[in-house]
């Protein structure tokens, strides 16, 4: 027999707890399965400065935790499993997970998404000490000091002219010779004074003392060497959506992400996506946040008829 | 010659205020206009206990102040006036107010959406004391206490379906003979035992001492008075979006409110919508802040190209 829920949240990061937060307050029968920490990726940012209501700032960890406890004050119920399958059985929907299976009215699913890395020595090390995955997030600490951005697509051309507004000079590092970007932004990116960019060229380390200080590059056609000095490096050469369950189950983009529509809701009654695994999210702390608490109400609608 | 910005935000809550701490990190030049006071809607609630990040609650004004505080201490320009009108001008969009006409790259409309008072005496001095327009918000105050609930569309019966997870018993008072709720949400709320219906009634008066205690109400088929005792009113008979000046500007519901896609963008390129304002919105403290964060990011993108 498979433990009843009313509703089964997927994830623990800001979605998947600002859901829980609403479920447990509606009084739902509910489960949060997270697969490792609790609080997900904010636990990894040195501070966060833009999530309304901390105008000092609050530290990734902080936050995550602050809303654990919120969850934890109204009773939600929380465990540590994978999940590995999601099944839609009528009116009943089936949570596989390492630890057993779960029956569920409504499923919130707030798996989050994983920055793709570069995997090169003293990215890890230098996380929160220059290496970012979100210009929009950490722009603000590069004020007149050069960075770098490594990736060719629309993302990476956003989040270079994103930093253009703050740093003194910004060089784009591309393993091809050109951009992905839409022309319009190439456009404007070629006719941006502060941007420079680096063709054909791969980062092989990141240096530094307590903080960043330099990269190695590669050139991928001819293999010289050669060392750039910045304070920063943002990483932008793609997301992966925790969504390889999923295939098959429910309409994924082209990378992979849930599509929803402006309710949360999936293409399957009563199956629901909040936050960086959704399509279209922006992928913040707060649109994750609202995004779960959304769906915890179109939930409870949806589980009221 | 009017002044030119890259976003103007209309609406100073929390959903205008988070796309204020978007924009002012962002460094677009943008302004801000409020009618009244910076904080909106949330400046009325006694205590927050259902955003993110706040285990402990937090006071409805203190939290609106923080949202301002982040925003300014970004660099977000406000201004104190009453949006008349909005024109999109080709590229520029015109915001008219009754302090000048504003041109806007792109515009975020937050304006909210007001909740339809019921007009009586009593009503104004007990908000936060028993007078409630938000069951989602509010409900965990009354347990084991009995309340009444003012209408009889969907929300009212939502409301009524959500209280009964914690009130004693959930009075729910109609000026008609019967529900405009769909047949299923009828269907459960009349198998309800805590719910109670009053039929053809009205709410004529609400009385107590620190706290209301009671309400006045007349049978509008007799006249004949009564007066129940409880210890809260929750009212949903409407919502009144802002919006007047948007008519025939862009597409409305039949409510008023502004349809978005999943994007929070609006019909016209350049005009995206955030918060209560929004079809579809589930109307809650972090789901504004979410669509704010979201259309201000959506707005740099738009700008970008």
């Amino acid at each position: 027999m498979s433990e009843e829920y009313e509703v089964v949240i997927i994830g623990g990061g800001p979605a998947g707890l600002a859901a829980g937060i609403y479920v447990a307050r509606a009084r739902l029968n509910s489960l949060l399965v997270e697969k490792g920490l609790v609080g997900g990726q904010i636990a990894n940012a040195e501070r966060v400065d833009n999530y309304p209501g901390f105008p000092e700032g609050v530290g990734g960890l902080e936050l995550g935790e602050l809303m654990h406890q919120q969850a934890i004050k109204y009773g939600l119920k929380t465990i540590i499993a994978e999940v590995t399958g999601l099944e839609s059985q009528g009116k009943q929907k089936m949570v596989k997970t390492t630890e057993g299976n779960f029956m569920a009215k409504a499923v919130i699913i707030a798996g989050g998404a994983s920055r793709q890395k570069l995997g090169v020595p003293g990215e890890d090390k230098f996380i929160g000490k220059g290496v970012s995955y979100c210009a929009t997030c950490d722009a603000y600490f590069f004020q007149d000091k050069p960075v770098a951005v490594v990736g060719g697509g629309n993302a990476a051309i956003t989040e270079a002219l994103h930093l253009v507004k703050f740093a003194a000079r910004v060089i784009v590092i591309h393993r091809r010779d050109q951009l992905r970007a839409t022309s319009i932004m190439q456009e404007k990116a070629f006719a941006e004074p502060k941007l420079e960019f680096r063709w054909n060229a791969v980062v092989e380390g990141i240096e530094g003392g307590d903080f960043m200080e330099r990269i190695r590059l590669r050139q991928v056609k001819t293999g010289e060497k050669s060392t750039i000095e910045v304070a920063g490096i943002f990483v932008s050469i793609g997301l992966n959506p925790h969504t390889d369950y999923l295939k098959g189950v429910l309409p994924l983009d082209e990378a992979g992400f849930i599509i929803t529509n402006d309710q949360t809701e999936t293409e399957i009654p009563g199956i629901f996506a909040a936050g960086d695994i959704r399509h279209n999210s922006p992928r913040q702390v707060i649109t994750a946040a609202g995004d779960g608490a959304a769906a915890a109400i179109f939930a409870e609608k949806f589980i009221s008829g």
